[in-house]
C-alpha cells in the first residue's frame, strides 16, 4: 500500500504480523486489499454490486516497442492517487471508499489520508454518493467501516489542534465492525444496508 | 489509446490527421482523451460533477528500491482494462463511460469495444447507473454521445450476423452530437441533462 515511499519490505513484514495477530477469523495472512478484491469479485458475480479497485497510478517514462511482442515499460514511477482506491455502484448509489491497514494497536494515524483525498470524499458526499473508509486494525484482525462524516469530524478536530489520530476506542464507538463472511470476507455492503437502506 | 499493441507511432500520426481534419472547432490537435480530461477538470472545479479517468492498468513485474530515492519500476506491461476508462458522479447518478476515436470516415468498428467492457456496461445500467460511449470521428471532428442501450442494439445485431460496425450515418441518427464549449470541450453533461433530467 505504501509503494510511493519505497518501503516494500515493511509491507511484507506487516503481512507476517497480520498472521500473528490472526485470532478471530480464518484469515490466513491475506492483506486487506486482497480481502476487499475477493469481496468485490463475489459481489460482482452475485450481481449485488459493481465495485472495482482502480489501477495503481503510474507515471510512465520509457516504453520499448519490440517487434512482434508486447510493449515493455522500462521506466516508471508510482504516483500519488488524487482520489480514493475503490468506487462503483450499489442499489443505484455511487459508492466511493479508501481502505487502510494499521499495525498500531491503539490508534489509526490520520496522516494515512491525504488532504486531496479528503477533498475528493467531500465532493462525493456533496454530489449524493456514499463515502467511507475501511480501516483494519491488524493486531485485533478487526475491520471497521467509518462513515466519511465521522472521518471529517476527526479531521476537523485535528485542524483545530486536536489529536492527529483516531484511537481504537473511538473507532469502536464511531465506526462499525464489518462482519467476516465466507465469500464476502469484508462484507461492507451489510453496513451500507443498515445505514442507508434499513426499513 | 492503443498501448497494449505497441503501436505508439500510429497514435502519433493519428494525432496529426486530427489537426488536418480540424474544420469546425478551435481544437488544435488535442486528443479526445485530453479534451475529456480538460472537461472533467472544469466540471470538478465548477463543482458540477466528480468524474475521473482511471489510471492505465499496468502489470508491474520489477521494482527497484534505491536508497534515499523513489522506487523505480523497471519492468511492467500494459494490461487490458476490464472496465471502462471513466466513471464518477453527477446529480446523484453514477456515470460510467468509454471514449474512442476513429480515423475512419464512414464507420466506427465495434471491435474497439471488448466483450468484458460490454458486460461491465450492462451491469452498470442494471444497477441504476448512466452508461454511454463518447465516439469521435476525427475526420469530421465530430464527437458523439451514444447511449449504452443503442450500443447494445448494434452489438446484438452483430451477434446475429449483422454489421460489425456503426456507420457514421447511424451514429448521427442514434447518437447525439456533443457540443464544444470553451471550458467543457466535450460537454457531455449537457446531453445527460437533456436525456435524464429534462423537465
Amino acid at each position: 500500500m505504501n509503494y510511493p515511499n519505497g518501503n516494500n519490505k515493511s509491507a511484507r513484514s506487516n503481512r507476517t504480523s497480520n498472521v500473528l495477530g490472526n485470532k478471530m477469523y480464518g484469515n490466513r495472512g491475506m492483506t486487506l486489499e486482497e480481502d476487499i478484491n475477493t469481496t468485490n469479485q463475489y459481489y460482482l458475480e452475485a450481481n449485488k454490486a459493481v465495485i472495482h479497485k482502480k489501477p495503481t497510478p503510474v507515471q510512465i517514462v520509457k516504453v520499448n516497442y519490440p517487434k512482434r511482442s508486447a510493449a515493455v515499460i522500462t521506466e516508471a514511477y508510482f504516483k500519488q492517487a488524487s482520489t480514493t482506491d475503490y468506487n462503483g455502484l450499489y442499489r443505484q448509489k455511487h459508492i466511493d471508499f479508501e481502505a487502510k491497514e494499521t499495525k498500531n494497536k491503539t490508534f489509526f494515524p490520520l496522516a494515512n489520508i491525504h488532504e486531496h483525498q479528503l477533498e475528493h470524499m467531500k465532493s462525493i458526499v456533496q454530489h449524493g454518493g456514499i463515502c467511507f473508509l475501511i480501516i483494519r486494525f491488524r493486531y485485533y484482525n478487526e475491520t471497521f467501516y467509518l462513515p466519511f462524516e465521522k472521518l471529517l469530524m476527526f479531521w476537523n478536530d485535528k485542524l483545530n489542534g486536536g489529536r492527529k489520530s483516531i484511537s481504537y476506542q473511538q473507532m469502536k464507538e464511531e465506526g462499525f465492525l464489518i462482519p467476516f463472511q465466507y465469500q464476502a470476507r469484508v462484507d461492507y455492503l451489510s453496513i451500507i444496508d443498515a445505514l442507508y437502506f434499513a426499513v
